[in-house]
């Protein structure tokens, strides 16, 4: 059986980056990752206008069934059919890929430790730690570059849904974690000590 | 030589327990284990009046060139005269214990993480993570049953130096964990996670 491994932790706090060198150090031929932001709901039923209005940074903005019925499957070292997010017109994408679970799947995303059936299907439970100011700076830079924003709507965004859902749903999510680093640009060993803990993962000594 | 590992967290954040449990996972024969609480500076030339004023909740209550001094040598695997603290007259005994070096030289204590010196010094450095309401109970329960304190004593002890010291200090030096792990009663791997660790950490994979 495959192990799931859930990566929590506040927008921008590095989730992908710090995945991205520990898949260096364990292998990439033993790693399928996923996020959780491919399961937003499919809002095919709603205008435009109203899913720009949707709350994003809630939990009831994702398909939980889907994402349980998926991780079980990947767990159970089924392929999937994942779904693809279209940003760009805020719904599911009609397209696929087909995703085949390796030794290791690892999930990520601001809510991977919310939801209480999703949590009880993880193997390891992470979160990433990073102060508010580092995640905020580092948010603006992404959401400037990436998607084109102006700094105005991002900073509007981050105090009407983003930094009251860390405050309520995100940060409260963090007790329920195995392990906590912090990846706040200070040089630590919170790399090699997530790697060490996956390998153990893979040899069967976390059991 | 020797691998350092340092172990922060608020009082009664069960730093104890947690390094038991993880000490029977990696095997006792590997491990040296101290406490900062041992470094208390030598108050000698103050009266028991005096000695009962001090905060000992404060980093200036410790004797950190002492701290420093040995836990280097221990890290060059050196024997040490650890100095043995004598709570019974709030001062250092005049008696020490050898001290040898094993692989691993565990160092716990709420300051563990708030020395840049001692940081320097640390291979690992682990901050346990639990709730201010289980820590409060858990001290309650043990200051009684231990020390045969009163609940009111403890309560005061407890507002006046114990929790401001961790707003200040030592809640603060959890940024420089390489791992934070969550102690609170919660069934979840953070003694595994731990032992994984240290078990990279004597294999010389941390590096």
């Amino acid at each position: 059986m495959a192990k799931i491994i859930l990566v929590g932790g506040g927008t921008a706090s590095g989730k992908t980056y710090v995945i991205n060198e520990v898949v260096k150090l364990i292998g990439e031929e033993n790693v399928t990752h996923l996020s959780i932001d491919d399961y937003y709901k499919d809002l095919t039923s709603l205008s435009m206008e109203e899913r720009i209005k949707v709350n994003y940074d809630h939990p009831k903005a994702f398909d939980w069934p889907l994402i349980k019925k998926q991780l079980i499957d990947l767990k159970n070292d089924k392929t999937i059919n994942k779904p693809i997010y279209d940003f760009t017109v805020h719904n599911r994408s009609e397209k696929f890929v087909e995703l085949t679970p390796k030794k290791i799947v690892i999930v990520e995303g601001i809510m991977a430790l919310v939801n209480k059936d999703i949590r009880s299907i993880g193997d390891l439970k992470i979160f990433i730690n990073a102060t508010r100011e580092r995640r905020l700076l580092r948010r603006m830079d992404r959401d400037q570059k990436e998607r084109g924003r102006s700094v105005d709507s991002i900073i509007n965004q981050y105090f009407s849904t983003v930094q009251p859902m860390y405050e309520e749903i995100i940060e409260p999510s963090s007790y329920y974690a195995d392990m906590l680093i912090n990846n706040d640009g200070y040089d630590n060993k919170s790399i090699k000590v997530l790697a060490a803990v996956i390998k153990a993962l893979i040899n069967g000594e976390m059991e």
